[in-house]
């Protein structure tokens, strides 16, 4: 594994030499926290949403949901649920629910090695993670193809680079280079040496999960006692719907809060195939996996950090196929930060679409999953920068794209300021009827940052955009990727706690062998 | 002129040809009237609202507007406001400004010659129209030109059969091949003619207007004094910012109120250049200007129907050109509906973009304003479909992506039903976890209108989609304009009104051309 340790070596090289040449830098806004200003949209009445609530609750007592883990059924049966040990399924009391769920904290903080990327989940707070895990990745040059390593360091590069990504939530592309039983220790060693944001532990194993906590402890150089009062890193739970947790799922889950770090419950519905054909059957089943694996969290150890999430979609009834960024889509997130505030819960919800190519497809669906975001106020959107085609593609140039458009939407959230310089009564009658504002002295105070400039965005006319050649927004994209790869730098990690790593690393990829064989 | 009444001759023994073909047709929603489910958002709070508020009425009162019209000038003078007859300067006392604003009716009703396409405007109610009036238009195969007379009728057969156009909001391309005295009344004639919606007169001239206004009511049947009572057409009144209207704008709002029909007030600032750089300011102006005009509206005509619009966006402060679909316009779009509210009063936005090609950026910028729409909730969207380049071009294909990304955001409008059988209680119980709902009896039972049908975007995975050619977003669209085309239906004129019409554009053809020798 040489190798890798010398792509982040040589790329530091790199960059240290680039940064010298004195080109402006891409305009990005800064990193900074994100609140939403003004009050979430709710599609459903208080009567309506208890409905729902209620029949979440009569499936979670009559019905059930089953856990294919004996750790979780015995966490179940301990705390004096229904367990039916041979179909391996749980029926909750609707008390015994709504009282364990009760000890999930409304807000957390994640902290981060650089304690100016923490992570504050809760409240009003918006946090925005990378497109995570697709199988593929693609550029405009070296075209569609299966994910390697160097993918995706470069991708990480990008992802702590781009600002508008506060933290990570799993591989922006799968390296599949890499051997499967030890991908997780490179993956997570490029995580803590080429980022210094929270990431996530995967739970796809127990050893991912716990190789994953203890990294990213040593990453922050504090000891365990200290890693489970002050948590740095999250996992996803995923339902395997309808109600259903699978093994590593729900093991994970529990490991994790057993460790006190954060899980996402992701319900993962497809409306019309593991989920009702109605929303309002869809809402009711998603929100009964979602507060039994709430409960679980909190049976294990009251307390734990767990975020209301949504994956839910409908299905194309044509093909089957599971389609994202539809007006299901955006209804469904917008119901679901309903329940998540109704529990007192942070909120999930992602930036998703079907579209094959970065054309406006690709960017109306999304921008239907950000405005959802905008209306149902999720304290966490996920996928927010890079995906494509259902997932299965990172696009490099989907990355700037998305970044434009979440940068856009940022700007939105900006509070209006409004006082008496603001109000420009003065300036209003020194230009008076038929003047104009482009030397008036309000604009030559406040005219740098007074509106958003662009990244991506063409804002010359025809004529002139012909003249310069016309080029295409996925060309300018793709340039954009290539000068922040170049003014990527690599934060600072201290020696003692690199080396430490990379022992860690060399310790368990040996096990691992040994182990497998 | 025969050959534009030939034009649509043909186009309609074409279309009764193609009818035959059996065809599935292009799948869009049914017409229908879209109301907003849910509470608009406000990005000012109440005091803030009033500061912005208090401030436009000390503009007025202490800045003044300038109305370059002998006849709006003694309007006002009637009413009792302070006018300096050299400056062509109105100042408004707040007293006077809020008396006169409370005659304007909260909703009215815009009598189509088909009466299911008439237009509530007013209350929740959103109505959606065309882009308006660019120099040029675009297709895939005929590339970016001047508008034609026959573009335009294109344009308005798209616009009639398109059932997310719910009105049509001026010219959809300019037909600049007709001459400029005459064209009014060949356009407007191609209004009720290939359309049965209802259609908008033209401010420029008092003749456009009056033409306008008379063959709107010949096409309906009735006579003027039924058609002060039931309006049928309305226009748009722009401003001249700062503080400024044109002669022709002025007199055409007192035209129009005079005969009873709709105006729009619509404020065109580009905040840093014609308004005050922050957004406060730039509030503050258009809110002065609005209420100005509206205030007039009333002081001709107490009663007059009156739109509160808003065109206002910002400039690149790099250039000095004005940019839509930005963070601000989005800001700004979703205040304004904030203070048409605060006056009781409809209001209009827009569906717009700076954008030169139909890709990721046209459609980023068109959602961006679409979900300040669905935020601000306008009652009237104009520019709804086909808008490119800060409004220099219509784009056919543009006008299909449009319907599509309305549509969608048509389908988030409905409401979630809830009751007994859609909260799919037995349903999830007969499933059961880990089974699925594909052949459930609530999937059998609404499979076929669940979810929403896409009538552009592509659902295929990449390697299927890449097997059948890969073919592009424009290029569907492209197809589907053609289909459209081929589909559309002129709705039935009774042949007396139909003569009627011609005869009256032939006697006013003769008369302008006289005029102008």
């Amino acid at each position: 594994m040489e190798t890798n340790k010398k792509e982040v070596e040589t790329s530091n090289e790199r960059n240290q030499s680039s940064k010298q040449a004195n080109r402006r830098k891409v305009p990005q806004l800064p990193y900074r926290n994100l609140d939403f200003p003004y009050a979430p949209t709710n599609l459903l009445s208080e009567e309506q949403l208890e409905e729902i609530h209620e029949t979440s609750l009569e499936v979670l007592e009559q019905v059930g949901v089953a856990f294919l883990s004996k750790r979780a059924l015995s966490v179940f049966k301990a705390a004096g649920a229904d367990v039916d040990e041979t179909t391996q399924r749980v029926r909750l009391d609707r008390n015994l629910v709504m009282e364990s769920i009760k000890t999930a904290p409304s807000s957390f903080t994640m902290t981060a090695r650089n304690p100016e990327r923490n992570v504050l989940m809760g409240g009003t707070r918006l946090n925005i993670s990378n497109a995570t895990t697709p199988p593929f990745c693609s550029d405009l040059k070296g075209g569609r193809r299966v994910g390697t390593f160097e993918d995706y360091c470069k991708l990480l590069k990008l992802c702590q680079h781009l600002n508008v990504v506060h933290f990570l939530y799993g591989y922006p592309v799968e390296p599949q280079d890499l051997p499967v039983e030890t991908r997780h220790l490179d993956a997570y060693l490029a995580y803590a040496t080429l980022t210094d944001k929270v990431w996530r532990a995967y739970a796809t194993s127990e050893d991912a999960l716990r190789d994953g906590v203890e990294m990213a402890r040593i990453a922050r150089g504090i000891d365990m006692e200290q890693m489970r009062g002050e948590p740095s890193l999250l996992s996803n739970i995923n339902t395997n719907s309808p109600l259903q947790y699978g093994g590593s799922m729900a093991d994970g889950l529990i490991t994790m809060a057993e460790l006190g770090q954060p899980v996402v419950i992701s319900v993962i519905e497809m409306a019309g195939a593991t989920s009702p054909v109605t929303l309002a059957g869809t809402m009711a089943q998603q929100n009964a996996e979602a507060l039994a694996g709430v409960a679980l969290s909190q049976m294990v150890n009251p307390g734990t950090p767990v975020i209301y999430g949504s994956f839910t979609s409908n299905i194309n009834m044509r093909s089957g196929s599971f389609v994202l960024g539809t007006p299901e889509f955006v209804q469904i997130g917008i119901m679901s930060g309903q329940f998540a505030r109704r529990y007192g819960l942070p909120f999930k919800f992602n930036n998703s679409c079907t579209s094959n190519a970065i054309d406006a497809q690709a960017a109306y669906e999304s921008q239907m999953s950000i405005w959802a975001c905008m209306m149902g106020q999720p304290n966490f959107l996920a996928h927010g920068v890079g995906w494509l085609e259902n997932g299965l593609t990172t696009s490099f140039e989907k990355m700037i794209v998305d970044c434009e458009m979440l940068q856009m939407a940022s700007r939105v959230l900006e509070p209006i300021e409004i006082n008496k310089e603001t109000l420009a009564f003065d300036d209003i009658k020194d230009v008076g009827p038929g003047g104009h504002y482009l030397g008036s002295k309000l604009t030559m105070k406040r005219f740098k940052d007074a509106f958003y400039e662009p990244l991506l965005t063409s804002w010359e006319n025809y004529v002139t955009w012909q003249k310069k050649g016309g080029v295409d927004l996925v060309t300018r994209a793709h340039d954009i990727v290539n000068q922040m790869l170049d003014e990527y730098e690599e934060p600072v990690l201290e020696p003692s706690r690199r080396e430490e790593l990379d022992a860690y690393v060399e310790r368990r990829r040996e096990e691992i062998q040994t182990s497998v064989g």
